[in-house]
């Protein structure tokens, strides 16, 4: 069974508390609940992770080179600056998946560049929670393509 | 049985044919098969067009506002350069899912820009072919929160 | 009698539908009758044209060369995009008046250039419906002034 | 009768004798004679103020707020460079209609922009001294619109 | 025989009236003569393709792939918006040779960019009608090497 | 007992009066009122100037020079375009304190950047009136730092 | 008796060693025994907290949702370069005022944009250790103020 | 015996006493004494003006029309940032020296641009209180190059 | 027998051997034997000239107002940073028509620009050698048109 | 014996395994064995740190004041992103000499601008582990020059 | 006698050929007699180097180090483009006289800024052939104070 | 024994004379003595080339094709600028070093970028003379890998 790593970076462990407008009213918890039923759907294995340490979540990463065999990125406000995350998606040789719960398009210019897209699978924004939902989707199918077709990257 | 329309702007209609290293191989009607599928178990009624002119495109999304509640729309070129196709998803008034099959924060620095986003519910990016399956995913969950959440927009 | 032709670019057929926060309520019939009231007080004939295609759009601006002496034009979104209908405007040799019914100033950061300004006689902006009205009147000024002063460009 | 107050900015003093071919022939007072004669047939009071000091302008405007419904503003070179006649624009709370002699699209890259269109109702822009007589027409209207439709800004 | 195809976008079927001082005062048709006159002495084919829009442009290089060898191309004022059209030039496969009558270099800003450029095999720009016949030899030597040499792009 | 001048630019007599959602709903006098009782208690003399007119606050500037020991100077719209202004504050030789009422970062990108900052000991943005008391308070300190420590500036 | 956090980010704990010329030689220490009498003064209690780490700045933030009514904020160099923080300061609910010991304006262009600024209350910039104690000044009056008037934000 | 106006814009009134890093020991009345010597070698008859207003300033280059033949202009800081200056100096219909006493490009970004540069008929800049004495030599020379060859502009 | 000077700025020496991607395989000899093949056909003297000094360019440049009918010029990396050399071409009075082996829009963005091109009569790039036959050829059309219609520049 | 401090930023852990395009195929324990024979060569003593986390980073900096007299700092990429890291270099007081693997000049637009360079004492970039190994002569350099010359900063 | 060598860059050698409309119709030969003339009268000893090749202005301008007290500089279009001749004219240690002929703001963006003038004692520009003379008197002046007062530079 | 080509560009003849602040007080013949000795320790051969000529570099380069393993090139302010000088160290197909001796980022922005360090092997900026010494390292050990590892660029 393919494990999937769920990543947030900061701030998300305040989803549904925060800025509601935009983020929406559902908790950490209740967003990966859902996931998790997606993930029994699609016959897939989930873990979650979130931290608000860059340094923290380069090291989760690191580490999933071993343990799963796809990522689905939240990075939170560290997607528009961090070229130090960057540089470890671009390493962990793995298909990783960027998600955003708010579409970034309506929100402050300085959240319309990604620093992370290019090294990422894709991109998925502003479904609300339904965005980590279509990004495990997203990486279910890139590991199923993995076996059969051209490589997620 | 809720109505969506799977758009297509110019040179889609190439696809499986033109520069396969960024759009795969498969034919346009060959993804529509997919999508076509993927809305039987979505229990989502879809219906796909094509086309190279902007005028029509517009004309079209013009007549979706009444015949279809949410529109998947793969922009092509048009989504880095139309106003006026914006102004047209901005004036439908049902939720609009921006999907391009390439991820383009990987391509030239104008496509890293589009002005449809800021006016479309979410934007799914890179999956090839999969995006558009999730984008009606995507589509489907929103006029499913339609009847009972915050709207789409 | 001075022949003028109104015209009307991508999406204002939706006009009174349409974002009414930008554009008012009423619809594009209502104020080309509005149009055509102020037309007959100042003794000019009005032909209103709209089209969704910037190619149609081209096509009746060279037209307009041997069946008008004037144009008043409101190009909605393609003014801020299209190089080639700037060129049509250019190329038609009769003064065009710009008319935008929002004012766009207070707009998105796109809407504040217009390609097309800088070849038109002048530019009327933010006046809504009354937009139009001020336009023709424009027009109306510009061919009593040709004959008997300096070029209208 | 509604009491609309005209004013002009630095160096329109000048008028008809400076850069004819931006600003055409006439002088000042020839102008305002034209808008004057509007004013009568539209049932309209005007008073007309011109000064080459912005602090003077800003003053002027403060005391319109209690002396008038309207202002017709021709801000000259300011219009430009002055956020200080911008807040005083915006602190008038009555409509003001931005007008230009010149079509300002046609001239000096920093001449495009204009700090005050945002805070104004609308802009007219390239008619010569029409454009003061547009201004007043579409100053007319606004207040008209104003008792039995939605506020001027 | 080889067959090529030479394309005009909007507003160049007004050649020779419109704005001399860029253009020259030949008409679109007796330019064909001329290009025509060349093709006979390099043995080539010729055909001739005008539109105003682009949709139909788009449309008429897709059908290009089955019926030319190569495009000479004068795509007006798209050539400097259009990514739709780019990326019908990208997916066409066969050799594309981009022509300007007048010389960008000399002209406003916007025109100094052309978004072809990077996929045609080169370009040829400010030498009038002569653009047109240097620009189908260009095509043919292109044609010529192609069956010995290295690919045209 | 040291002599502090309390300066305001254009529009400020409006306090209270114009857009209150920016700028609270205190007179300049009330305002005046509280800084003059702040003043009270840190022993220090204060008096007030507001003009609407650059050259007016600059003349001010220079007597300051030998009238007081140091300025609290809330530029108004000037602080973001006068070159002049600046280097009336950079001339003063004694210690200035520049105030706004809102947060500057919060308004329109041309309000983000002042050009006296540079000059000025400090900057205090954003507390409404208690930013005019926060700045005596800062000048107060820095009045007696003077005497004791390194230089103001 | 309300209680304040006074937080500093990245090498603030090196206040009074390094670069005097920009920060001074007072130590933390020193400085926040200034703030401490002053706290005593307005009858607030303030709580320090410092660390180089981006992530261990948020976690604290988000504990002061529920242990202190509003926040000092020194970010150092994290302020130019963070939007994780900005996101956390966004979502904490309480006002935070931003202070810094030197004059941005001042020093390289890099520092004179923050990017938390648009989402405090407001900024003090520039008089040294006296930046923080009249950041908490600010504070107070802000906490004052809430329970009266318009919400801090 | 031809007429000179000499003119001085804001905050050089503290000549000599301000900035002396910048601008010298000398004061207002020395340089002026300085230039009135070369203009009694040259045979020119000098007035002096300096004002720290805006209007004044573009109020006495309008009297020059007729009171001088030629303007030497120190604009101080408002020859970056006042369009309406450079609106007057292209309406005087005289030559006009731009001079400036400081090496503007050794100083900020913001004074490297001019905007009265272009409407001037040249510009000295760097040389301290000689700047003013070039300036003069310049207009005498202009004035004399005016009766016999071409236009000053 | 009109004559016609083909010089090559800097490197070019190096044809064929450096970097054959770009710039092919053939020396600039054997492109030189087929301009000069291209020269008898059109009945054209042509003479060589490579240089990688800007001076000796210049020099070359300036001789050729007495020597030579019109030249075509390859300024290899020159062309995207001398203003000395568009001076030069500027100078000559002769048409020169500018050439490039290599489409520059696909390379480098600092080869998008070309300070030459808007002094020269046309551009002609990405031909490899051809580029340089096609030059020549563009250069007689000129001096054929010369005599007989509008001047080349 | 001087002591030097060699540390690696975000992702250097990963060395030999990450992009081997970019950085090589030794890891980072077969590069710090290369450093580390030449610091014997050099009479030098080396530690190695690493760590993923900027605050990590600048604790460890702020510690070397006491324990080292130079620093070689390789920053991921922390070093096109972290202000807070680049007071850290500034407020170490002992020389630090930049490295890179690779050449960022030839890397993405985002790696050409280090925010740490204008405060080390030099950069080395592009040579592979090698960078590192000079690195550490430019230190062990740089600490001999201390002795007898100007300061290394 | 002080010796002040007057030095021209590239095309200036076509003085009174090329483009007169820019440079006048005098020859260099005739300017240098007017400077030489006014050098007569000012008591100094003038030589005259003009050349095209920019290594050749260097080495003369280090030469000047040893043999001249101040140049004159009219560095054509290499003062927009050279980095090596601001370093040589920072290097020569003497002061130098930056001068042109037109006034370069009315002329190209790319002519607006020069890379000279910062490391120049100062600038003159616009007055034709008397910016020469003007340049050398400005030498003179500059050599005069330098006895006597602060340094030229 | 592998041949070394030491070459330095404009200005650098003048090292120890010229701003010492920024280049340090060895002349060009003592840095080379140091060059040479460490050329002896690594058993490399170092010839030595200075020009304040680009031609006379790209010339000598290209003959270093011929008679050199490896280049060190510190290019004085020709790296800033020079398009033509990169063709040529693109061209010479062997490993070229690039150094400097002063810290390029602490110097005027437009010293921030190098033209060349993209077709260079890697990059030393900051050390003084110890930067030609470290470059040559660089470049011995360039060389020695070469023979049994990945190419040198």
């Amino acid at each position: 069974m393919p494990r999937v790593l769920v990543m947030y970076g900061p701030n998300l462990n305040l989803l549904g508390v925060r800025e509601p407008e935009h983020y929406g009213t559902l908790t950490l918890d209740a967003v990966n609940a859902r996931v998790a039923e997606a993930a029994r759907t699609l016959g897939v294995e989930v873990e979650f992770f979130q931290s608000n340490s860059e340094g923290a979540l380069i090291d989760r990463l690191h580490e999933a080179r071993s343990t799963h065999q796809a990522v689905v990125l939240n990075p939170g406000g560290l997607g528009h600056t961090s070229v130090a995350l960057r540089d470890a998606v671009a390493a962990v040789g793995i298909p990783v998946v960027e998600c955003h719960l708010s579409n970034l398009a309506r929100r402050e210019p300085f959240r319309h560049r990604s620093l992370l897209s290019a090294v990422c699978a894709g991109v998925i924004s502003g479904f609300g929670p339904e965005s980590m939902v279509l990004g495990l989707r997203a990486a279910a199918a890139l590991l199923q393509a993995d076996g059969q077709g051209p490589r997620a990257r």
